[in-house]
């Protein structure tokens, strides 16, 4: 089934707001059997609003929007709609009660009389309750089709489209007859492996992948693959996605350290905790950030200790213990520091495992025999040390992303 | 001057990818006199990219364009654009020898065939050169109105906008007689006070920044004040901006700390360079995250020495000094435990501030008197220290980038 989006509001218009609404609406529906084919953006302004959900409509019956649900000026949303529907407004008493407990039971006072305008609600449309805010997500069916009028705040959005309008669409795909098709995904996500090195594996294979599409999608972290099934039977699109991803597994090899939304930190820490280790690390170019991808990950303290930020060189002698002489011979962003400074760190914090990262993240700093990017990484666990040295593209930021990631690999294929 | 902006990818429309390039647009436009009044996304699909561009130029004169200029089979905007302007496509010569360079300077070897159709140009289009990729913009001039066609990469969007599309559009703006407009914004960064105690403060005053708006944007960080002047000639709108900005600073006093990208970490930095300070950090709950921001600034090297990580009480005894008997008295998360972290690792690292955060991120380990959320934080500065008590919101990664941004700003307050 096809259907439009209307996103409204001036703010998205002028770019002040990115619209993350509308990928998380799509991706819903597409779930479901629905298939966003045009989405559209205007301003908070009654005609702009009513022209785009009508032609919408006109198109492909089935038009769902968000914004514009607000309880002032923001209320044009459902006037517009309502109109296209022929649907006058009007109060439905027991919204309004259930608005007025909702004031009272988070402590707010009395409901502000512009929230009244909030239990309006086009005649004969169903409401469809929301339990993350005030405006209530709206369902019209009538004779232009069916228009689902969601709010704007992303918090909200995604708990209509979960509990009302996922269920609601995807019973009405299914009494449209016909097998309902849906559009999914699955992501392989590889480190340590460049986009063309991956190409150069996979391409005498993707032939063999149809009717599943690969996306290349490289960030800082490495590069992920996309594997989609498009408009095909639920049952029928997870066989060919998990045919696909058993096809790719094996190419991609120890590239490869998990599937959608799989963290690395996650990864090294469970494999960590499995065997009972204890993880320190010790930082210089990335300064906490590898101890801060490290503790994102809840329940870390099982398994993570703790760290040194060794930013200056005296504080590497000083708190991990590297020797001047180590510095003096080979430089802070070199083999024989790094190594010194994971198995100091592990040593010292009593751990068994140990991270560290010296290098150049720029701007500055860089020399022609070590320029920006140049980063040295050490993994030590359990009496072993393994180095690796790194050049990475990108600014400071992306460097010292592309750094902890580094890092944090390095120890997985130790744990493989 | 009105426009409007057709972003074109089947990612795009599928929710897989986020549209930035439509706000880095609209924003690059407002500010050169041009508003985007409506956007609307189609996939890459020839005939619903006709529709689009085809009903934005009948309604506006001028349309943008954003992806599908790849060279291989996303190469259908050009082709349906010229196809709207009724002009062939031809070779360009002069393009198609800078391409065959460019794969040359790069290294890349011979150019593929694939990418020579990127140098076909609709007969009589103007191409915008573009020196960060390889697919031109072009700028189409004709009955229909005026079409802009963008690639859909945002590094090149960003190059493209800056230095072709705006001077051109402003160019135009300008000949279209009349005075341009333009829409711009200057956004007031608060940080230690709330949206609702915001708005009592600001309320009395909100009528007097006419015809300049307001808007709260809360984040993590604090609340984001933005000020808009709506379609002004832009020495108005920089003045009434700049008025307003005038009335709003002394209401805010210093939980005011910069204004647009500005970022508390390289305010905090800048004002202990000033004074010749030293940092270091000590972290917890954090893990990390505090000494992470800090060394995002470029610099940062000129004042930052490096931190420990006590994630563990261990740690906080053995690396940072601090007093078993303190941790057994009261626990990590208190006042005498975050004061003898921040004291320590100033002394141990020769540092002259310190900052230090313990808390409880969650989404375990809350009690009823310190729940998930409950966060101490100490700044010492030569030889005086702070401590202060939040409880704040939200998630584990809330949680902690709260508590960080709260405790640069509890050194930043003492180094007013």
């Amino acid at each position: 089934m096809d259907l439009e989006l209307v996103t409204i509001g001036t703010e998205l218009l002028l770019g002040f707001t990115i619209d993350s609404n509308a990928a998380e609406i799509a991706r819903a529906l597409a779930s479901v059997g629905a298939r966003v084919v045009r989405r559209t953006t205007v301003g908070d302004d009654p005609a702009a609003i009513t022209d785009a959900v009508r032609d919408g409509l006109a198109r492909t019956g089935f038009v769902v929007t968000t914004g514009g649900l607000g309880p002032t000026r923001d209320d044009v949303t459902k006037r517009a709609v309502a109109a296209l529907f022929g649907a006058p407004l009007v109060v439905d008493p027991v919204y309004l009660d259930q608005l007025r407990q909702r004031f009272q039971r988070l402590g707010r006072g009395p409901m502000p009389e512009s929230n009244r305008t909030q239990a309006e609600i086009p005649r004969g449309a169903i409401v469809l309750p929301n339990q993350w805010g005030t405006a209530p997500g709206l369902w019209l069916q009538g004779e232009p089709g069916v228009a689902v009028v969601l709010p704007g705040v992303p918090r909200e959005v995604r708990g209509l489209l979960e509990h009302e309008v996922g269920p609601r669409v995807q019973e009405l795909v299914a009494r449209l007859g016909g097998a309902p098709t849906v559009t999914l995904s699955r992501t392989l996500r590889t480190t340590g492996i460049t986009e063309s090195a991956l190409a150069d594996r996979i391409g005498p294979l993707e032939d063999r992948f149809a009717p599943v599409t690969l996306a290349y999608l490289p960030t800082v972290e490495g590069v992920d693959l996309r594997l989609t099934a498009w408009g095909l039977k639920r049952a029928d699109a997870e066989r060919v996605l998990g045919d696909a991803a058993e096809m790719l597994k094996p190419v991609l090899g120890e590239h490869c350290y998990g599937e959608d939304g799989c963290d690395l930190a996650a990864v090294v820490l469970a494999r960590l905790e499995r065997r009972g280790a204890r993880l320190a690390v010790a930082e210089s170019c990335t300064g906490g950030l590898l101890g801060g991808r490290i503790t994102a990950v809840p329940g870390a303290s099982r398994t993570f200790v703790g760290g040194v930020v060794a930013y200056t060189n005296d504080v590497k002698v000083s708190e991990l213990g590297v020797p001047q002489a180590l510095l003096e011979q080979h430089g802070a962003v070199s083999e024989p520091v790094v190594r010194a400074m994971a198995e100091e760190v592990t040593r010292r914090f009593g751990a068994t495992a140990g991270l560290a990262v010296t290098g150049i993240a720029g701007p500055t700093g860089g020399t022609p025999e070590k320029p920006v990017g140049t980063v040295w990484l050490a993994a030590f666990l359990e009496g072993r040390c393994e180095t690796a040295l790194r050049r990475f593209p990108g600014d400071r930021q992306h460097i010292r992303q592309r750094s902890a990631q580094a890092a944090l690999d390095l120890l997985r294929r130790m744990l493989q």
